[in-house]
């Protein structure tokens, strides 16, 4: 199978349909990716960019995409409701399909190198590239925002992986790096009483004591009479999705309810599903080019 | 999602690799197909081409690949193990994706009636195309080979759907239909005795009162002390993995005997992949374009 990334950066712009579309005119001109999403969000000012290709191609791709973004996007002038700290605010490198995450890693790393020498960007590395364990959290690093960031880039602590050590005043900083993919999966629940939920998400997730690489909060589904388990795995290998469903299954039995429904949300690759069809089928040496439609996309 | 057709035609030739490479390049030429396997079979003499695409791709290279095989195949001289009538002895279209069996069986029937009016080679619909119950099954229509067709075409209950009433000297005649996607899925028992997985397919598959669209049998599998209940489940949309999977375990307890593992032999579609998911999780509401590769074959 031929390697597959992911990547999907986030852009400082969601209110003006040429700067998007300019953006999203670079991914369509780029060879080898594809353009799966151009999601702009009003309140927030901002653009999500989904796109999936070989190494080259998204390499090549996201510094592009940075150097328009530079171009067309005056962080100077920008307001938005979600935190941002440049033109280009993020942009993740994401193992699909035959890729080590150490590939992404090197990606981001030479993306990054390219975005601070070649566009005069400070930019940092985060998650799975992070230079340093108080780097690898986005929200760490991005705290103080554009605004805040003239005075945070002079602290030692925050000099940028790249580029300049001085703000760009236009284009802001940015935060480049390496994750897994990430899998929103929720779990529904047989009965209305929120603290049910609440108390099995705290079983299951890792901040209290549960999976390694699970995130979970109760939700109230109000037009369902039902509650329900919201998680966010964040490394589908190693805490797969089955485990994750029958451990709110095993939890929920203590109190009596039962597990009536689930959702995947958003995209997911097949690798995720495959994992969990291996596990309840007991599948011995499947392997992922036995899908037709995985043979297509070759 | 764009529709997606599987076509598998088989050729009476396997051992000339030029013969076999004049028939993948007119799929590797075609537009909007693509090939996935060109798999020659000495004994056999005989070749199976897999290819995939929108139906209209499908449809023109079936049709091309059957007028290559007439002019490259001589039937007066075809000796091999395989039951055979013609030089594209069967080709079948097969829905994959966002297609119903309806589109399929019209294909069929419009690549029947070319091949046997402007190739001039006698064809018969079978499977979901057929056009009486005696002619569904392959088998039955085969039943003399080529060298028996010469009398048995004759015969008004075998009077070909489409075109001459005559045997066509060099390429024989054509078998042309549509059918569902079939999944070879195996079960492994943890005995080595026979007599358990003979049982077991008797009490799953649909010829002895099992589940409508299971073929079942047993099989010793000498090397790992195990055996096997060996399956053709040929409609995946009626009757899925997991029932069958399920079906088994459940008879496997009566004989104190523990399911070890299963096995997907070859391609699956991804659709037989995700409602066998589907039921283990519980899922609601989950589209095919959510797997990422999938939105790579549109």
């Amino acid at each position: 199978m031929a390697k597959l990334i992911e990547c999907v950066p986030n852009f400082s712009e969601g209110r003006d349909p040429a700067v998007i579309e300019a953006l999203a005119a670079v991914v369509r001109g780029g060879d080898g990716v594809k353009l799966l999403d151009a999601a702009p969000e009003i309140n927030h000012n901002r653009t999500v960019v989904t796109c999936v290709g070989s190494p080259e191609g998204v390499e090549e791709t996201a510094f592009r995409l940075a150097a328009r973004a530079a171009e067309l996007i005056d962080m100077s002038r920008h307001h938005g409701e979600h935190p941002r700290m440049g033109a280009m605010d993020v942009c993740p490198f994401i193992p699909i399909r035959d890729v080590a995450m150490a590939e992404c890693v090197d990606i981001a790393k030479r993306v990054g190198r390219r975005i601070g020498e070649e566009l005069g960007i400070p930019v940092y590395l985060y998650e799975e590239a992070a230079s340093a364990p108080a780097r690898r959290n986005l929200a760490d690093i991005r705290k103080g925002q554009y605004e805040g960031f003239f005075e945070k880039i002079r602290r030692p602590e925050w000099a940028p992986d790249f580029g300049p050590a001085v703000m760009n005043v236009k284009s802001g900083c940015t935060v480049v790096g390496a994750r897994f993919a990430l899998v929103a999966y929720n779990v529904n629940l047989g009965t209305d009483n929120i603290a049910v939920a609440n108390a099995i998400a705290r079983h299951v997730r890792n901040l209290s004591g549960g999976l390694r690489f699970v995130k979970a909060m109760g939700v109230q589904l109000a037009d369902r009479n039902q509650v329900q388990v919201s998680m966010n795995l964040v490394n589908y290998e190693k805490t797969a999705i089955y485990r994750a469903h029958e451990m709110i299954k095993m939890e929920a039995q203590r109190y009596g309810v039962s597990v009536v429904g689930s959702e995947i949300v958003g995209l997911v690759p097949l690798a995720a599903l495959v994992n969990s069809l291996e596990y309840y089928l007991q599948l011995e040496n499947f392997r992922p080019d036995q899908v037709l439609e995985n043979r297509l996309s070759e």
